[in-house]
């Protein structure tokens, strides 16, 4: 089986990856097989781009992480970003080094969760590289297009702003504990939480039609990461309120179960990939509603104002400075 | 000196490869810094994009490709890729995979090497992303744009087409091969031509501009790979006269040293990122003279039939079928 891959060499394996894809893009004008890809940008649009790496051992455990799920990730990460802006994704490129290790069913498992993230955007992969290494390392780059003059940007929060976030927050770190915690079989939709995380096109897509966009970022290191991102790049103080987080109900159990702190658990844990966004408090309410509609939830968890730097209310009525620590790599 | 890295920190990081770059593409909206970079496509013009990974070990030996050779490289293949589309490249993002041992010297020339090279065509650096793992490795996206309706595809062949290639062949593995050998203080220059390619941007840009595009490729692989790929694709036969074939001077050198075949570095040498492409043969002629004002060696190698395959024509006037092997990774 794991000769299979040496055996159909890179040249068929690109040949079976081309076969595998089906070409929807509206805007895809030539997919894998030439030089490079080629794309064009709707009436009114400008493009926007973003790559993602994940390693195995770095981003990912293969214990816990297999095939079709990292597929999955490594798209999703890329997707949010694009969604971040306000975008709407149009392609991808696929950069996979392989070691020879996997076999082609693992290939084909990865670019399977890949697709099956990609194509309910009508994304798809338009061409990529594929080479050999030590380790096992998969890229994205996706390529998406944004309306000319609204795109949301980490710079774009203003004082009086609301500060909302989509769905809930912790789930993704509740998975991760579940498995560390070796509770995995207890909660297994917590693990696809943490292993499927869904990126927030659609509803990215919603608000760039329907308001002027102010700041807006997504979260992938953990929710104090990004405010303090957003804070700074804006040059806005941020005060959030403890109460308000939307604990996902997953992270309330698991933290319960492990007697640790739930909202740690939204502020530090990373990889929600929810949208966390600034409107003015008219807009916000507007907002929410537009969300509701989705079937997805949003909240208000805070405000900018003229300041600088990121506070927590507690419960107590107290504020005290929320350290802005996320998943260093150095 | 080592330690400065970590010291630095992932952000830090960033923040210094945001400065050390110029915002000079004129299509950057927005480059380094959000979630995503924003750019926009000039009237009349489609996008393209592609990526290239090189990874420590298997595409270079830090031994002999020092960080800002390394920089260089990684670019030139990719900005290589979007001149073979007749393409404009706009802007890149770089994927860094670490593995903590390198300073921040190291990751400095590395980026000065990718600048040096991008610069030269007013493309930036627009975003990325840098992660740890195991093995050092670099991927590049470069994005770029085509006139709408001209593209140079590997299937845009027609039978009678003239089949031309800029520069001269060969030297790249010349150089390969002085290293190899242990010849390295030798013939610095070449050493040069194997570890900093130039790609034909200029060349495609000026040939986009002046014809409708017929077939077009870059030799990456090696020219003998590169032309059966433009005869399946475009589905002719291709004949080559093995006597025109530009092989470069330093190519006959080494080879004359090395009692070797100086044919047999430019059909499989690879690396070369010289352009192929095929062109109605009152076309070629007008293609050799633009390229003569541009000051680069334009030669016609060979022509295109109704035919299947691709066969090489020696001296003595027999043709023989020519194997298509170039470099496999699997």
């Amino acid at each position: 089986m794991r000769a299979c891959l040496r055996k159909l060499g890179e040249f068929g394996l690109i040949e079976r990856i081309k076969r595998g894809g089906r070409s929807r893009g509206r805007n895809i004008l030539l997919g894998i097989g030439d030089d490079a890809a080629a794309f064009r940008l709707s009436p009114g649009h400008v493009g926007s781009a973003t790559t993602d790496t994940l390693v195995e051992g770095t981003h990912f455990d293969p214990r816990y992480t297999g095939f079709h799920d990292l597929g999955w990730k490594a798209m999703a990460a890329n997707l949010s970003d694009i969604a971040a802006m306000g975008g709407r994704p149009l392609m991808a490129l696929v950069s996979l080094t392989l070691t020879g290790r996997q076999s082609v069913k693992d290939v084909d498992d990865l670019y399977r969760g890949m697709r099956a993230l990609a194509g309910r955007f009508a994304v798809d992969i338009a061409g990529g590289d594929i080479v050999r290494g030590r380790e096992l390392s998969v890229t994205i780059t996706v390529i998406g297009e944004c309306r000319k003059g609204n795109l949301g940007l980490r710079s774009g929060a203003r004082p009086g702003d609301a500060v909302l976030v989509t769905g809930t927050l912790g789930g993704s770190r509740a998975g991760l504990q579940l498995i560390n915690s070796k509770l995995i079989t207890k909660n297994a939709k917590l693990l696809i939480k943490h292993l499927r995380p869904e990126p927030r096109v659609r509803e990215a897509l919603a608000l760039a039609g329907s308001f002027r966009l102010h700041g807006m970022i997504d979260i992938s290191d953990g929710l104090a990461s990004e405010l303090h991102h957003l804070a700074r790049e804006s040059e806005v103080g941020i005060a959030i309120d403890r109460g308000a987080l939307p604990v996902s109900p997953e992270a309330l159990a698991v933290a319960g179960k492990l007697g640790q702190d739930p909202a740690g658990y939204c502020l530090y844990g990373g990889e929600d990939y929810e949208l966390l966004f600034t409107l003015p408090r008219r807009d916000a309410i507007k907002a929410k509603a537009l969300m509701r509609k989705l079937g997805t939830q949003c909240t208000v968890i805070g405000q900018a104002s003229a300041g600088r730097g990121v506070r927590l209310t507690g419960r107590n009525g107290r504020s005290v400075s929320l350290a802005g620590s996320g998943y260093r790599h150095f």
